[in-house]
């Protein structure tokens, strides 16, 4: 059995029976056997022994949303709106994608997660396999769903679902149960009524979640509203989307009623700062959303429209955006944001008793931030720090299930060199193509 | 002589003539004599070489409005209105400054800026020849000003003022030139419109420019109207503020008439949006204000609301939330963001001619970021990748006037451990006094 025991250290838990412990944590294989102020006794024999002196104990980063492979596009296309960019800009590119473009883009992204401490991922692409792969070898947890856009031939829309299915037989519980699998039409704009409840059918058929991007922009909104005669929120449900446990991503253009139905539905949300507001998208409603009682996680949304994927930064943003666009200084309070990106993520994904805190019989998930630096001084409000304060580059150890994937800010599973420099190689391949 | 030979370097030089350049720099003593593709030739006798390779080499951050000593309250106070914040949880705490938590907290603010890549930044507050002794020994450039608050007696007022007067008057230019000085009634708010009077002139005495907080909150901008009748902008241009060059902190809430008119006298803009957004004040018209040609830079303002001082921040969440808020996606480009904390900054302190860009004959006062990190790969757009993906944790040295003050992101003149545990101290016994 393999025993961790961290000795000394500050654990900001997230868990509400005791949010600040400065003491021990015990990590037995995969699970947290012991959290507290006392040391552990008896004392745990054999384990590794670290002192977490200097070092800041939190659970992983849970990133709601994402498209790693895209991070081979990234600075390739900023600036610009968000048809022109992804119609223009994205797609063109996005086609000459072949196998070997897709493993270096998600290894790419796989390495910036991990070394910024986010320890589990959502992922709505293609070539799915691939990225499953590099997850399982990275030591990370993913929630992974190969995207699926329906404006083509009734055959190819078959195939497509048909290759989202198999992945998400094929992989869902793979890798220690690191790898959970759902299924997801890529949008209401982009999927066929009739092909959204094909593939809410197989979500049941498979008993696997759902997710999708919905209403990001307002034109998209109002083109559902003209296409269908009603805004997303009502077309979904009516299409019986929110019949399975759903992740939406974005949700920036909401009314009261469409809130009023998430939460009555259970529906989670990916907020995605940073993307919404670089493409101009707008500012989702997220104190009203939480105040309705609907789960609100963070996700980065890819590279392109971001352009990192450091949660920290999405956990700083969506602390103070909503203060700043509603004009209310106490919107979203630090340790609210901090939920949002650790046990809101968890319960976004419906793995919240398992993943998202520091607590005995959870996962171990967990991060360690190095805060002696000037950032992080007085040493007063811990949660305050992180967020206002904090940034990816101060995380210095990362634990997933148990194993240590990140060890003094190298990736210990994966070669970050070779990485980048594949990376930077296929993407002059796609502009030589 | 003290010779630097950059080699094989990326250099953002902010300077539109050469934009980018793959090549060589050189300096001697404190200036850039050199910089292209070329290598220097004949070759610099004598001169430390540096292989630039992985690293991209611009120019200095510059923070336009700080109050340094307040890093140590640094998380005392978050989430609350600006003037439940201001008075009751600032005031208190900085009515029992002494000058050792002044130094203390003075020390940590330029330890963060220096590591995290700022060499010039306008500080206003008081005690300031302490700080003037710091950045004298940190090696960091600064324009210092002692802020006046006019709620208190004529002869408190007169004192005050005489205090601001000697200060400017010994240190502007000291420290080789690094140190210059301002005068600075804190607000139109917090000083009597004949106080505000005195001070213009006592800066016209002294050939200094003027800094002040202007038009935070929109209950800021009324409480002008009630009082005065007038609105910010008219009300300080009537007391003849703008006759001396002058450089407003915030101007979040402006109409038309005032924007016109701060282009027209000229006035630089320190906009601070992690401070707007944290304490609620609101989103600068920022597009508004450069379209019509104000120079607008940035700002951190205190480690209290903010809550660091890493520039890169403001960088980037100007770039984000001007596209964010007003719906169009090309305000604010990755370039233009990055003018706001390099060049912009220079012109909004009066020292374009010597700071903000690497270009010869120009300060030598410059960073290096280590890029050979995945959140840079691939390395397409340097530009958008330093705003949409960079942080101060990314710089690796840091130069001013010629002299390398940060070395593998450690501050050469200044002990950091110590600075930390004494900041830690005197924070510990302000709340015990």
């Amino acid at each position: 059995m393999n025993r961790l025991w961290i000795e000394n250290g500050t654990f900001v838990t997230m868990d509400d029976n005791q949010p600040l412990v400065r003491g021990h944590m015990v990590v037995e294989n995969d699970r947290i056997t012991y959290i507290g102020e006392a040391a552990p006794s008896p004392a745990p024999e054999g384990a590794e022994r670290i002192n977490g002196r200097g070092l800041v104990f939190m659970p992983g980063l849970i990133n709601t949303h994402a498209h790693s492979a895209m991070s081979l596009l990234r600075g390739y296309s900023d600036d610009e709106a968000l048809q022109v960019w992804l119609q223009d800009k994205m797609w063109p590119m996005e086609g000459k994608f072949n196998d070997d473009d897709a493993h270096w883009g998600n290894a790419l992204a796989v390495i910036e997660m991990l070394k910024s401490g986010t320890t589990t991922f959502v992922d709505m692409y293609d070539r799915m396999p691939i990225l499953a792969k590099v997850v399982e070898q990275s030591g990370m947890r993913g929630v992974l769903t190969r995207g699926v856009i329906g404006l083509c031939s009734p055959a190819e829309q078959t195939a497509k679902l048909e290759e989202a299915k198999q992945f998400a037989k094929d992989w869902n519980g793979q890798a220690n149960g690191r790898i959970r699998t759902m299924l997801s039409p890529h949008a209401p704009y982009t999927c066929p009524p009739d092909y959204i409840e094909r593939i809410v059918a197989a979500a049941h058929e498979l008993n696997v979640p759902l997710h999708t991007h919905m209403s990001e922009s307002a034109a998209e909104v109002q083109q559902n509203v003209n296409d269908y005669g009603t805004r997303p929120v009502e077309h979904l449900d009516k299409l019986g989307f929110f019949s399975r446990p759903s992740l939406v991503a974005h949700a920036v253009h909401l009314n009261d009623e469409e809130i009023a139905l998430l939460a009555e539905r259970g529906v989670a949300i990916s907020h995605n700062p940073a993307s919404n507001l670089k493409l101009a998208s707008g500012v989702a409603r997220v104190p009203d959303l939480l105040r309705a009682g609907v789960t609100v996680s963070l996700g980065t949304d890819s590279a392109a429209s971001n352009n990192n994927l450091d949660l920290f930064d999405e956990i700083r943003i969506a602390a103070l955006i909503h203060k700043g666009v509603s004009g209310d200084p106490t919107a979203i309070p630090a340790i609210e944001a901090l939920r949002m990106g650790t046990v809101y993520g968890a319960r976004a994904i419906w793995q919240a008793d398992e993943i998202g805190a520091l607590k005995t019989g959870m996962k171990a998930d967990f991060i360690a931030i190095n805060t002696e630096q000037p950032h992080f001084y007085p040493q007063t409000d811990i949660v305050s720090h992180l967020v206002y304060s904090g940034s990816g580059r101060d995380v210095q150890h990362v634990w997933v299930d148990g194993r240590q994937v990140v060890k003094s800010g190298v990736c210990t599973l994966l070669d970050e060199e070779q990485i980048m420099a594949e990376a930077q190689r296929a993407f002059e391949g796609l502009l030589a193509r």
